[in-house]
């Protein structure tokens, strides 16, 4: 084992008399000073952000907090039902349906503005046309036809100063969109949420991990509120009852895998 | 199906051109105004937080967010290793750690104020005496004789108001304690947490979410950085080598279940 | 690291050419001699059940497999919609369902039946009354009066020779309760599982284990048939529109914490 | 609501008298005739499989079972002693990590064969190498020069008659790939996974259904020793203390995020 690589990490640690975390005293320089959304920005880039920054980044992560009653949402409730000696597991399961179909869309535009930075607003349009892929950030089945969320983001890049060159491809990709299938695809939230973490330095990898921060919140969220109002088992019994009697009035003709 | 009660949800919803989150407009009201924490106490609450309020409840999520290199975090780091395209899932595996060892700490203080507020400190102290089980919120492993976080929080529970009966009481408790056991029992940071929650209006039920809420960025910084600098691979072959070696040498004579 | 204990396992280890399994060649010894259940009782016990074991326990595990459209379904499914490319990620959020409510009941009836072995039915009975706690393993709120899963698991426990001194306690329980409170409290399936394994052997830790191992392969046939016929998109879109109906129409009046 | 499409499912439900299970009863047919890994074949494809099917399934499932002291293995166990009150949650946690590098090997190589039906074996080779991607179920870290699993799985699967032209295309795809790139390349057990449950009629999706619910129970497994010969608690302590002393003596000089 002595020839072994040492682990190294700069995430934190204590001693007897000290908290540290990415080499700053937790109790003399951070707590009091710094709130959750800059702590986290702490954690995800090893530095205190500027005040540009942390207005920037509370932004994009209140943004993602809460989002009505969605499937991560129904998940942590029935969960929490069923275990509720396990509030973490229940927040956990919630959390695992953050990916591609919810919790993609920021990564997915973020990518395709750093992965493009040399391909110009109509070639990256023309790529994902001709792959008969939507193109990352752009409509919104509900917001139409502006997606209000992405209006106030990029006026918050604008006094940030995070309404720079990404900011502006991915208009012009939008513009570019629009023109070419005639149909509405404004730059949606998520679309937004990349372009100006791609403008605050973020690799793309992150932008998911930044839905997920925010989306723990939300969920938790709604714990509290089954706590008060639970509905999960309204939820549960409804769909146990119409299928149970679906099954007996007759089970659907599926056809079974190689059926003799 | 019509006649069920029906479902109901205060947390939040969007129409075409409107996102609301517990009767707030987001764009209008929440955006560029609101920090992480801020949001959390809104999901948690129903209300905006007053100043007092959003700098407290920060600071309790500010000091729950990181604490190196803890079974969590490197579950996390093991799980991105395993399954990098769901970042989310890694997350979620870590967070499901955040029990009755590591998560429970404010609960079990703020249980006992909350449950206990007709018992004298002495009373309490008698209970966890006679039933053999350590009060909860105090003493520490590592930070003697106070915990360093807990002189902070205090001070700034003090500032803002929050440094009510339930600081006073545990406080007693944690002397009462200390003078029956001959052992050094300070109130360490979850201790702190759990009593100043409990000032705040907080249900016991809610402190471990408030855990799970600030350590779901801890643990997206852990991955951040495993993306910069990988352990988790390091971590893994020493562990196969060593168990794969000894079980080579000779197995464990362990006792099987009902073996003949 | 040096003069650190060794980490040992027994679990299992790969060379160039045995892959080696509690001490059996996987390859020679295992493969097409052992079903499933035979395997996981190899993986919790450290030996090759008997022929009698290897029945008994893979009627155990086929009783818990399937109980239609729970919780812990809803979710896996709703997940899965969520992020079809971590399939692993929605039936892990479905497993943190198999808690206290749900995954409990046969661990119960095995705790109390191996915690109170000195105790009398009558005794053990009195115990869950004045604590005003319902006695595990008894009652069901669909099978009524007799659970048919119960009678055949116990005629297996007979041929098999596992309708020992613990079946025949959990019996006088169950008489004994519905003796005393005039309901009808029979043994229900999971009381008659809890009593099975402790007559095998098992620590009542490991009754929840062994359910959450049956289920893993229940919502893996969830997600199989979500691919086939999807109900999880139509069941979040009522949820949904539901609540955001009742939202517009006016949200609930709850009471928030300590509002102004 | 009432115009809604109705949710059905043909798991199963429950009657009074009745637990049906994809059209079986689970008490008359199912209860002491099946094993788990023949319920498990069950639930996946909607009917009871034959006696050559359910060796075959079972055989494969086995093979999955357990992989010693994987990262999945390793996180079980640390969050089973986060938590011990909530085990199905530590399963959970290390299931999440059965994702593309660790199981998705079966996924890979049996979507080959299904996609690429219409292709020669050299064609396939050509694409993967063309891509710089290796070709899936080939190679194995370890077992070198040949997958002892393999031999044993392809010769069950003879003797079950489901070595068919999947199994006969993917040893022409090993052949290939060794003679051109002059590397040992045997087929591993993942990829012999893939190709017999392709012989199977599965469809590629639910090649890593099979390894969750096999690893379930290895993961249990793991737990269960863990319960008997704890090893996370000096595993966790190693790891902290290695980091803290790194830290300690001079964090690592890494590159911040746009730091000034």
């Amino acid at each position: 084992m002595t020839n072994d690589k040492p682990i190294r990490s700069n995430m934190g640690y204590s001693t007897a008399d000290r908290v540290v975390v990415q080499g700053h005293d937790l109790v003399a320089d951070l707590l009091g000073k710094l709130d959750l959304g800059s702590m986290a920005f702490l954690e995800l880039t090893g530095r205190i952000p500027k005040t540009s920054e942390a207005t920037m980044f509370n932004a994009l992560l209140v943004t993602l907090v809460e989002h009505g009653m969605t499937p991560q949402a129904i998940t942590s409730r029935l969960i929490y039902m069923s275990a509720p000696e396990a509030l973490q597991a229940a927040v956990a399961a919630g959390l695992c349906g953050m990916g591609s179909m919810f919790g993609g869309g920021a990564e997915a535009a973020a990518r395709m503005l750093q992965e493009g930075e040399q391909k110009s607003p109509a070639n990256i349009v023309d790529e994902y046309r001709s792959a008969g892929s939507p193109v990352p950030g752009l409509g919104h089945p509900v917001h139409k036809p502006v997606d209000p969320r992405t209006v106030k983001l990029f006026e918050l890049a604008k006094e940030t100063g995070f309404d720079g060159k990404h900011v502006a491809k991915l208009q012009a990709i939008s513009v570019d969109a629009m023109q070419r299938t005639d149909r509405i695809l404004p730059i949606n939230a998520t679309g937004a949420i990349g372009a100006i973490m791609t403008e605050m330095g973020f690799d793309w990898r992150l932008c998911r991990a930044v839905s997920v921060i925010a989306r723990a919140a939300g969920l938790v969220g709604h714990i509290a509120e089954e706590l008060r109002n639970p509905i999960a088992p309204a939820l549960w019994k409804r769909v146990d009852r119409e299928v149970t009697q679906g099954a007996i009035d007759g089970p659907p003709d599926e056809q079974v895998l190689g059926s003799d």
